[in-house]
């Protein structure tokens, strides 16, 4: 008998319609003879219309009561979809992530998971229970506390769960057939990939594609947890995300998917002294902001001169910040201005294949050029390239390499709309 | 510095309005130097809602889901009155019954408190911050899971809270002004009562008076916890529910109130064989179905005449039942045929004073009978006297015993609508 842990975002428990499909799809993994714990999100608008009402009472919401208040939501999903599956004839119960032992740390809204003890889930499994789970919650043991991982947090509960229960696999059910070789709606001849490494995952993840959460992804990858990215509206097998084990032969194509991210935006700081330690300053100054940064480059001084540029990217919605922590330190840097372009594109193509296969870069490089792309910066790791190009030709850009790397599917991908939590 | 318990019900809470209403209103209490805590209700119509859904998804909701599910109702409110209160300057902090430690026997839906153990309450309240409570909620010790209390049990959550955090008063908040000498919208003369006895009110609740839930009263009356009644849209006193101490001279009217209830029926088993053990065999088939009597009288049988008649009043709402279990043993009783009657009123005077003074129950069978009105069925209490008449006769009885009594204000009562959980 194999464990399994499915997790059902917001779109899928949107009504009691939707519901009750969900407590059939659950009812059939455990008539397939599983164990099932199941992770559920808020209904459909719900989290959003408890901000809102946060926010008609005060202003600034304290974050303690926020995460208390938006908990409720999973609490009715999840006590309906209990219901919905006992009114199948299965034994089933719902628990707060409190009660699943999902410890965290105090971090309100975006708290991180420092430990899982599903005592009572295993119980409850043992006694031939389907189990129900809030997802998106925990509780500080230190303060008694309820906590919130932030958005996208149910994925990583669901897959903290499944690490903790030693699930044979952590389904993550969405509106989407599966994990694509690029966004269908960007790239019609996107093909579902079936089987890609947790590594490749999380590169795309963090490089714009969003079907699955980066945390939860880490985590699984961390935790050597299976997961299984598949469509609430079919049957069909999605995209199983997997860990080889040391030494396993993976045969895998040298490019698996191409993700495209338009939610940079980069600074160049122009004009720094060209002397040592200026480089760590400046960063140093930005983090200490609590800023994120992604790609850098730094630009060779011309002979003779004495400065040079630095640019480097960053969220857009921290733009503001780093530019106004650069302009308070303007005078110790010594920089002549700063730039900023909210008007870029970030590309990446990912694949573990390019471990063992030079040639990548140049393949990628001369694609871009015959499309008439300019390319602005590049950064790469062991098994993705990235390149930030004009905001405006990401998407032709994206469908000429998803082309020029042999992904195209004979068929349009079918596309569906709107993403649970 | 006073320790203040305050309930506010799910009309008071019931958008971001009146809790910001709620939250100034908690905050004075505050100011005029009380530590404070506060017990919320679900807001408005959300635990309708959330039945609706219920009922949607499972034609028979599970017990220990459907509590899951409504519990979510005082999550909200409690979340949103602590950021409107924090959002006043004062620091809140809410906790569920759970974390207040609101433990409770194991019956999903109707749960009985066993003890309240509200050390987090404490340390928040001596760190100087108000406490927000759920009310109708708690927990199993045993299982872990979550329980509330049943309809009315948020009265009942406050009261044990002030009782366990020996508070020196607990204020409930409502629609009206207090609790009245009889309901106004019959009796439009009625008049505030400004202090009555728990032993009294707790007679008016069991007897047809709405204000106060019965089992937050008897709680209340059980650990001597004082009780102020009054309206949450203006600042005046309402009615202080008290326990007199032993021996305390208490200066009572001989009547302090009258109640009227339309909630009840009259089941009558005729011809009854007029021996010993048949009334014992009758009652005891009706408190196996888990039926609650109210009064009963036995027909003195007529000379020679081996039958009698038994007549019983109960809840409309269980009359179906008690039929059915009385039909099943017609043969074991022996009895002729059971007749049914809903259009019967209870209508009850209740005063302390009664105790010291006869001469109430002429006074009040002499007005009836001048009033026209055929008294059919009898009981009293130390402090009550009760009778069944005709439904339609009920609220003309109601203003003229009131009157009789002398208890008529000199102006009419204002009335406002609806009342909370």
């Amino acid at each position: 008998m194999s464990l399994i842990v499915q997790k059902f975002g917001g779109s899928s428990v949107a009504d009691a319609e939707s519901i009750k499909r969900v407590a059939r799809r659950i009812v059939e993994a455990r008539e397939a003879g599983n164990d099932v714990v199941v992770v559920v999100s808020a209904m459909g608008d719900t989290t959003d219309e408890l901000v809102d009402l946060a926010n008609e009472v005060s202003s600034v919401p304290a974050p303690r009561e926020m995460d208390m208040l938006l908990t409720a939501g999973e609490r009715i999903s999840m006590a309906l979809v209990a219901m919905a599956v006992r009114s199948l004839g299965h034994d089933a119960r719902s628990f707060t992530g409190s009660q699943a032992g999902m410890i965290t740390d105090d971090q309100h809204g975006s708290a991180r998971i420092v430990d899982v003890t599903p005592g009572r889930l295993k119980d409850a499994v043992s006694e031939g229970a389907i189990v129900i789970v809030a997802g998106f919650q925990g509780f500080n043991k230190d303060t008694g506390d309820i906590t919130t991982l932030g958005r996208g947090g149910s994925d990583t509960s669901a897959v903290a769960l499944a690490a903790a229960l030693e699930a044979d696999v952590c389904e993550i059910y969405t509106d989407v057939d599966g994990v694509f070789t690029a966004d269908p709606r960007v790239v019609p001849l996107a093909s579902k990939i079936h089987r890609i490494t947790s590594e490749e995952m999380l590169e795309l993840a963090a490089n714009g594609a969003k079907v699955l959460n980066i945390r939860a992804t880490e985590y699984a990858r961390r935790h050597g947890v299976t997961l299984h990215v598949r469509s609430s509206f079919t049957h069909d097998e999605g995209t199983i995300v997997y860990n080889p084990t040391e030494g396993q032969q993976v045969e895998e194509p040298i490019i698996t998917g191409v993700a495209g991210d338009l939610s940079e935006a980069k600074i160049t700081v122009v004009g720094v002294p060209d002397v040592p330690g200026k480089a760590a300053q400046i960063f140093t100054i930005v983090a200490n902001a609590d800023i994120n940064i992604d790609m850098i480059v730094q630009n060779v001084s011309h002979k003779g001169e004495s400065k040079t540029d630095i640019s480097f990217t960053l969220p857009k919605s921290e733009g503001e910040r780093a530019l106004d922590a650069l302009r308070a330190s303007a005078a110790d840097i010594g920089f002549a201005e700063l730039s900023y372009d909210d008007q870029i594109g970030k590309l990446s193509v990912v694949g573990a294949g390019m471990r063992t296969n030079s040639g990548v870069s140049a393949q990628l490089f001369t694609a871009l050029f015959e499309a008439g792309v300019n390319i602005d910066m590049i950064s790469t790791s062991e098994i993705r390239i990235s390149v930030i190009l004009r905001a405006d030709q990401l998407n032709d850009a994206m469908r000429r390499i998803h082309s020029a790397f042999g992904l195209d599917s004979d068929i349009e991908a079918v596309v569906h709309a709107g993403t649970g939590r």
